[in-house]
């Protein structure tokens, strides 16, 4: 091919673009199609779609300037499954077992040695030391790099309990829509998670379309040194640096984000600070909490939940006018595989 | 105006910019015009434009995707001048002075004593423990916005005290056109400063073009806290969280971009680690030391200096293959009010 004639396809795609992009802008999101097609009508779906729009529209008194449309999404429960515990601990669990073999001593020292026999109850009863001792174990003592091609080795070869899917695949395909919508109106999409931020970013951006920089979550302390070929790397250490839950929230999106958000989504009162920062912005601002009410198709949990408890949530949601979304009335399908 | 006029303005000024958008797409910006005007020709300017083309040239062994073009910049003496002291030692010390009527106690207290006095020389002495004081009092006890508030109001008015103008006037022309270049060409640009992330965001957004979650920074602890009208917001206290320095840089880059860059600028010792940290990466990486070697113009200063001392980045600049950007040589003009 010559030169000419890649110039040419070059402008001819871009021809396409620019048509493509006149059309998009010619045409208003709202008025033809469905942003939310796997969402009932109710007011949830209202509330979001409204907000959108007096937020999106120019000259509305509620108008937000592109730049400072920032959207927050809690993951664990809120953009992906969080039962029957959270896919950290079960990717934790994992690589207690796979590890086992160098850990000779694990077969007598707890929490180790219950979950090596597959007792998550009794590995439990180790409380917050034994989860930071199993965090530790498998968080830390390598480079971030390497730490985060033993996620992906996980998200590719793990299979839920449940669903017997990739986890990866239980993200829920409303929230897919709500990610997009905002998206194509000029929000600025970030996971702002109590999960781990080395965690999340190997997988999440094909999972929701958000790049690794707008991805924050909780943090050990990593050190840079020289390998022994010279290199510069991070190495991941197993001192816990940053808890980005609860009142940590806010403060996490300070640090990665510097704006308060316009509109934000929980799930659980590790959100509820997130939710109330969101809300005490001036002009329009929208959170709004999953409520997990179908057993049927997903699971049944709130205010008696160890994973995920939504207690002090539903009772502040009514004072700052929070919709709560009912994954069991307001969602038509749960997860994306559902639709094929 | 009817809906109709709107439609149709609105029609005419997308395809006004979908015009733009094919001339930007059809015609390479090397090839007409020069996208770093100030800059002389020479190793710099030539390693800038080299990496830039090795990386965003398809079908190039170095090609990088767009979402992984990352370049990281220093602040203080990297984007604007550092000398006689770090501009946001000057912000503190204006308000030490602002808030004296208000403490009394400071008229007989060390480094405030000094400093009232006019006395950087004695305040100095104070040392670590001294800048600490000085740094708490005039950086926490009070919301991030209110923070915001007093830091806009300082760039307002204050002048420096050699060239006369606002703090936020003495950027560098030269760094200005590698930051459009860059992002003409797909790269995300941040700072990834020593100096204080909330001190940044009120003005180097407009300063430089870049929106306040690129803008990564040393930073006090915040917290979260409901105030007496029941709002949600972020308090500073007077506790260090995070140093974005030296080693730390890495880190920094890690929290809040999650990339290892392709191209980063930095000007002192504590750009180090972030240079080495991105040459350590695989493919096309550059790293480069601005070097303030003009008096006349700037100020000239590196290996024993006590604000942005650049010794051991000097020694190491040549086995990593860091250009070194002389201010005298490679720079027509240094700040943008010269051009006009």
């Amino acid at each position: 091919m010559t030169i000419r004639n890649i110039a040419g396809r070059r402008l001819a795609g871009a021809i396409a673009i620019a048509v493509s992009f006149v059309l998009a802008i010619a045409s208003p999101i709202h008025a033809q199609t469905d942003p939310l097609p796997s969402w009932n009508d109710g007011a949830a779906k209202k509330a979001i779609i409204d907000l959108v729009t007096r937020t999106t529209t120019q000259g509305s008194a509620d108008f937000v300037p592109e730049p400072e449309r920032i959207a927050t999404f809690d993951n664990d429960g809120t953009l992906w499954c969080e039962m029957p515990f959270y896919f950290q601990m079960a990717f934790a669990f994992d690589r207690i077992k796979a590890m086992a073999p160098q850990h000779p001593e694990w077969k007598t020292k707890q929490p180790f040695k219950a979950l090596l026999q597959g007792d998550v109850a009794t590995a439990a009863k180790a409380g917050e030391k034994g989860l930071l001792a199993i965090v530790a174990a498998t968080h830390s003592g390598m480079t971030v790099p390497q730490f985060e091609g033993e996620v992906r080795e996980w998200i590719r070869t793990a299979r839920h309990p449940r669903f017997k899917r990739p986890y990866n695949e239980l993200i829920y395909q409303p929230m897919l829509e709500v990610l997009n919508y905002l998206r194509a109106n000029g929000f600025k999409t970030f996971i702002v998670s109590g999960g781990g931020m080395d965690f999340m970013r190997p997988w999440a951006p094909a999972a929701y379309g958000i790049p690794p920089q707008q991805i924050v979550g909780s943090s050990g302390v990593t050190q840079f040194r020289l390998n022994k070929e010279g290199k510069g790397e991070l190495f991941k250490t197993a001192k816990v640096d940053f808890i980005d839950d609860g009142p940590g929230k806010p403060v996490g999106i300070n640090r990665n984000i510097g704006r308060q958000p316009i509109i934000a989504f929980g799930n659980s009162d590790g959100d509820l600070q997130m939710l109330q920062y969101t809300s005490s912005g001036s002009g329009a601002r929208l959170g709004l909490f999953v409520h997990h009410d179908d057993a049927v198709r997903e699971y049944a949990y709130d205010r008696k939940s160890q994973i995920g408890k939504l207690d002090k949530g539903l009772n502040e949601a009514p004072k700052w006018g929070w919709p709560i979304i009912s994954m069991k009335n307001d969602w038509k399908v749960i997860f994306p595989f559902e639709k094929q």
